[in-house]
């Protein structure tokens, strides 16, 4: 029986969160089907079911299963004998580092720089909610907010260091083949280039040559949505 | 044939190379002996037949390898049967990209922490040398350099939060039990413990009790030489 995996929709059929790509790319690598059911960010009825009210959700039969590190976790223990996301303990925890470096660092440098073009690209009906709920953990406009973002790059840059240098020695983090530690950075630049025309890359960075390694794996599922340049 | 391995060496027998410190605790993790050699800043000369300037060395038979990634993957390859610094090249990769974190980010920070109580820290005939090759990089002396520590002491700590974040989760990175991964960052903190009084961590921080289980590790391996209290 095929899974059902809940992925926030923007308007235009955009599909722009980094942990629901984090999600359809553990999908793909392991070869696993799933029907794709898009949510608003105020629908919040439509994954009531799974006891919170975030997405990604992956429901695999009778199982629920939220957070994108908990599905990571839950594919590799359910389906051991396909392609592994990690494959042995290190792998996992120095994966789990990198989640954390993901998830409290680079995507708070990058929410500075896109977060009023994200908000260009919600539903109608979403902006309001999209607008209000950011802006309160700012106590500015969302434009203020992404003001002077040009003076942030650098900064921006500087942090990815880590990945630019490993990506220079060999094709993904994971070795010659991508594994879950390339598909957590990499969704958070499919974020960003599924709302922003903002150019967070020079051409010739390794960061941006490794992610375009990214897009064109899985038959360029990361390219079958609507996207900006990279 | 027992190992030989090169390392740095301070006054009254300090050893605090970050980079010795990794290939110490791997040959330690592996189960494999070496006699330790220790090499002033200036005796350029004792290594002069690895053919470049810097501790680590490692001489295993005929084989003779510097720096402390290629030591580690050169003992995984060549001790297979011994327990794993990596274990597949996911963990490998990832572990490459914690090793430019630790390199190009953490250790950046930490030196402008302790630089100064580096130089009191070398042997006499090695003061002038450290004092003036790390000067010329900043053009100002180190004790300027480590002025105002305190006021920079927030941005080293939150810097380590993806390290923070994972070792709340788990007791090491690598998981139940530390691998290659660990030693990287751990090192670091033994490197500044190594030279400096200097707190750099808040009694209850996880990372301070993850760097605790790891001068725990191997009969208590880290705690073995002098050192200030974490």
């Amino acid at each position: 029986m095929a899974m059902t995996l809940y992925e926030l929709v923007g308007r235009d059929d955009r599909r722009f969160s980094p942990f629901c790509w984090r999600t359809r790319l553990a999908l793909a690598h392991k070869g696993l089907a799933a029907e794709i059911v898009p949510v608003g960010f105020t629908e919040k009825e439509t994954i009531a079911f799974s006891g919170q009210e975030k997405v990604p959700v992956l429901v695999d039969g009778n199982k629920v299963i939220s957070d994108s590190w908990a599905i990571a976790d839950y594919l590799d223990d359910a389906y051991p004998d396909r392609p592994p996301l990690f494959g042995n303990d290190a792998a996992r925890g120095a994966a789990l580092f990198v989640n954390f470096w993901t998830d409290r660092q680079l995507q708070g440098d990058l929410f500075g720089l896109i977060v009023a073009d994200i908000l260009d690209h919600c539903r109608p009906e979403d902006r309001d909610y999209f607008r209000d709920s950011r802006e309160g953990r700012f106590n500015k406009s969302l434009a203020e907010v992404q003001a002077g973002r040009e003076d942030r790059l650098p900064a921006f840059r500087a942090r990815l260091e880590p990945l630019r240098a490993t990506v220079k020695r060999q094709p993904f983090l994971a070795g010659a083949a991508p594994a879950y530690v390339d598909f957590i950075p990499f969704s958070s630049l499919q974020w960003a280039r599924g709302v922003s025309p903002f150019k967070l890359l020079e051409d010739d960075d390794p960061v941006r040559a490794w992610a375009l390694r990214l897009c064109a794996a899985f038959d360029g599922l990361a390219d079958s949505v609507p996207v900006y340049p990279l």
